[in-house]
């Protein structure tokens, strides 16, 4: 049993569907969630720029005390994850190979798809995860930097938004994926616009889920679990925690009682 | 006469809208521009964030032995030219009040609107300059989140594009302003599809165009201005060059020879 808190990290909101995960999941482990709001968005950084912002925040979550550092962000795990590995002690868990290995178990036809960022998709990071489990699996990429924006501003719902959807996914329909990786941890909240767009024989991944099951599967085997009370949840963002707090409510669908501000760089 | 450069900078690329003005009236000045790609986009983050990344370019651009400091982006202009002012010993020009003064000129009716970021539009900065110049004019003000990365991805001519000029411009319409006011230095991109969204009785306030003016009268005045040669352009990026250099030609239209990267923070 440990009373150790698990550290989640993300570029601003999106890893907030993770973190609702691991809290169902897990619901007495202790949560610290950084947003990192000042730097907001990765997705468009270079390399460089998003190892250092990653580093400077698993420092941090390290100096919290964590027992293990959740890298919430595809950018971040595309681009980061082997750097984090090397200098934090904590075991990290990214996004991208729980996402890799639920998609290329989930396929039929070997065809599998990703939307995600520009900087995941320049990293290639999920079709070499892919060739890795099985090399005979084709895939196809497609960057739609148009999504986050058109979540956080609310427009889903309007014809715009399904243009844009429809718009990004033509190739990905035309290339007969059955299987789609939500490469980025803001597209779930998409997820029932871009299932309509592609049709019902297209499974999506959606690696929020996963994750919480990989860190439940690695507690447990570190014996690192915590069974007894109720798990706290602490927010800090970079920067504009209470613009954070008014559009996490798009992301958690409830309120966040307190998001505290924290510049780490 | 003085060969000292004119430094230039913005959140990202939107400046390049106005170093083409500059450069097109005054084509023997020496240009630098910064462009905080690092720290991209400024719209939505607090004033003490964007207080801090302008103060530190602008001392960068001061160490280049600049005469004058353009800031070329609305949002830092409306949080950060105050403190600039402060700290900056040479003269710093923003683009909120050569704008405010241009629309307060320009209605007719006495009613202005601004389209802008998120930060600018809760600065108030706008409506606050055009009441010091005449109190009678009610200004209407509207965030449009999507507009930058439209853009950037290049969608303008698409329908979803034109939905959503639209949509952000349904009450700017419904306001019956004669004049409104493009308060992002991206925005002169679309200038075409906002007024053909407002319709032909609007006059749209572009500030790119105006502070060339500024930037010339005030080089006048103080005899700073360079009459011999033919200007050097040199464009500083702080994250991905490569990337800069490519959407830059959104923006100028013509391909840039060389983006230097420069880290300042």
């Amino acid at each position: 049993m440990n009373k150790q808190p698990i550290g989640i990290f993300d570029s601003g909101l999106g890893g907030l569907t993770i973190l609702k995960w691991v809290n169902q999941l897990l619901p007495k482990e202790n949560l610290i969630y950084f947003g990192d709001t000042v730097n907001v968005p990765y997705g468009a950084k270079s390399p460089k720029a998003v190892t250092k912002f990653s580093l400077d925040i698993a420092k941090f979550l390290e100096a919290q005390q964590v027992k293990l550092i959740i890298v919430a962000c595809n950018t971040a795990s595309a681009l980061a994850l082997r750097e984090l590995k090397k200098q934090i002690r904590v075991p990290v868990i990214g996004v991208i190979e729980p996402g890799a290995k639920k998609a290329a178990t989930a396929t039929k036809n070997k065809k599998v798809a990703i939307i995600a960022t520009e900087a995941t998709v320049k990293s290639n990071s999920y079709p070499k995860h892919i060739a890795k489990l099985d090399p005979k699996i084709k895939t196809v990429q497609k960057p739609c930097p148009l999504f986050v924006p058109l979540i956080e501003e609310g427009w889903v719902h309007k014809k715009a938004g399904e243009l844009i959807i429809g718009e990004y996914l033509k190739n990905i329909a035309n290339s007969q994926a059955d299987t789609v990786i939500l490469g980025c941890t803001h597209y779930p909240v998409i997820k029932k616009q871009i299932a309509a767009s592609l049709g019902r024989n297209v499974k999506l991944v959606d690696s929020s889920e996963i994750i919480a099951d990989t860190v439940k599967n690695l507690l447990e085997e570190r014996k690192l679990i915590n069974s007894s009370g109720k798990g706290k949840i602490t927010i800090y963002a970079s920067d504009a925690p209470e613009r954070f707090k008014k559009l996490a409510r798009h992301i958690l669908g409830s309120e966040l009682k307190k998001v505290h501000l924290k510049k780490i760089n």
